[in-house]
C-alpha cells in the first residue's frame, strides 16, 4: 500500500515527507492548492475537518496533524530505515519533550515571521512590525536554549538524530533561507553545526529537490 | 522511586497528575509559586530552561512539557493502570492526532479566554475584548468538530479513553466552570456527555480535591 500525502509543496507536509524518506516508506503525493482554498472544500474537509495540511491516506487509514503522522510512521516501521524515536523509553521521552518544544516554542514565532516577512507582502498586506520584533526576540531566546543544549549533546534529544530534530526542518528552512534571519543560526556555534548536519541529510535534500516551496 | 511533580496547583501540571493516578504511579509534589516568579529562578531554570511548568524528576531523569511527560508514563507503564495509548499502532496514531488537535486547536483559544476573562481582572489589567470574541468563535468551531467526531465514537481517538481525552481536563475545567462558558459544552449533546464522562473519572476528581486551582 502506497501512502498518499496531500499538499507536498507546503511546509508542514514536508515534515511528513522527510520522515517517510528516512523510514524508507513508499509514498505518492496529491497536490492541494491552499491559495485557491482547496483545503476548505467539502471533499477535503471529510479528510481533515479543520481544513489544514497535511493529511495522509494509507489504505483505509486516514491521519492528520504532521507531528502525529511522523510519530505513527516512526513507530509502525520501528525496524526499518532510520530509528527516529531513540532506543529506550527514556530516550523516547526526551524525543517527545523536544518535539513539544519545537511545536510550542520554536514553531509559533517562526511561523509569525514567515507570515509577516514573506507572505504579507505577497498578498499586498502591511507587515506587523511589532509582531516581527517580538517574534525575532522569541526565536533568539529559544535558540539560546538550543545552543546550551547542543553544547552538551549532538542532537536535541541526545547523541542520536530523531523526530525532534527532523521536525525543525520545514520551518527552519524558511527561517534560515527565506526571512533574512540566517544569522540567528550562524551566530550560535552549536546551533549552526546542528543545522548544517540535519539540513544536509539526503532525505531533506530530496524533499527540497522534489517539492519546491511555494515561496 | 517516587516521581516529583512541580507546581501541582497550576493547570498544566494537573495533566501530569491525572495521568500518574490513572497509571497507578506514586508521586509527590513540589510547590512552585508562579505569582512570585519562582519559575524564573536559576535553580528552576536548570530543570526547565524555558521557565515553564510542569517538570518532573524521576530519580536522575528530568522531563518537561506536560504532553511529553504523559506520553512517557503511558508508555513506561504500558501494562499498569489504565491503557492510555490504545491497543494498536493505528489506535495510537489516532491518540496522537487528537492530542495534537488538543494542543494546537483547543488549547490556544481556551488559554486566551482564561488569561483574558479570569487572570487579567485579577491583575487589574483590562481584558482584550477583541481577543475574547475571536477566542469564543474559535473554541465553538473546534467544539463543532468534536461534536461530529463524538457522534461517531465515544471518545476522541475511538471507543476507548486515552491521553487525547485526558489532556483536555485541566483547561476544559477552566472553560466549563470558571469562564462562564459552560454553555459551549452543554449546547453540544455529545460533547456534553463526553465531558461529564471524562471529568467524573475518580482520577480527575482526586486531582481537583487534592490540588485546588489558584483561581
Amino acid at each position: 500500500m502506497v501512502v498518499k500525502v496531500y499538499g507536498p509543496i507546503f511546509a508542514s507536509p514536508k515534515r511528513v515527507l522527510v520522515c517517510l524518506i528516512e523510514k524508507a516508506v513508499q509514498f505518492e503525493t496529491v497536490p492541494l492548492d491552499l491559495f485557491k482554498g482547496e483545503n476548505k472544500e467539502p471533499e477535503y474537509l471529510k479528510l481533515q475537518p479543520f481544513g489544514k495540511l497535511p493529511v495522509i491516506q494509507d489504505g483505509d487509514y486516514t491521519l492528520y496533524e504532521s507531528r502525529a503522522i511522523i510519530r505513527y510512521y516512526a513507530e509502525k516501521y520501528r525496524n526499518q530505515g532510520t530509528e527516529l524515536l531513540g532506543k529506550t523509553v527514556e530516550e523516547r521521552g526526551l524525543v517527545e519533550q523536544w518535539l513539544e518544544v519545537e511545536a510550542h516554542n520554536f514553531h509559533p514565532p517562526v511561523l509569525d515571521l514567515v507570515l509577516q516577512v514573506l507572505f504579507a507582502p505577497l498578498r499586498g498586506l502591511p507587515s506587523d512590525q511589532k509582531l516581527i520584533e517580538e517574534s525575532d526576540e522569541k526565536v533568539q531566546k529559544v535558540l539560546d536554549i538550543y545552543e546550551d543544549r547542543l553544547s552538551k549533546s549532538k542532537y536535541l534529544a541526545g547523541d542520536f538524530f530523531s523526530l525532534a530534530d527532523l521536525s525543525h526542518l520545514p520551518f527552519g528552512h524558511y527561517l534560515v533561507n527565506q526571512t533574512g534571519r540566517g544569522n540567528f543560526v550562524r551566530e550560535r556555534k552549536h546551533v549552526s553545526a546542528w543545522w548544517d548536519d540535519i539540513s544536509s541529510r539526503p532525505s531533506w535534500q530530496k524533499v527540497l529537490q522534489l517539492y519546491k516551496y511555494p515561496v
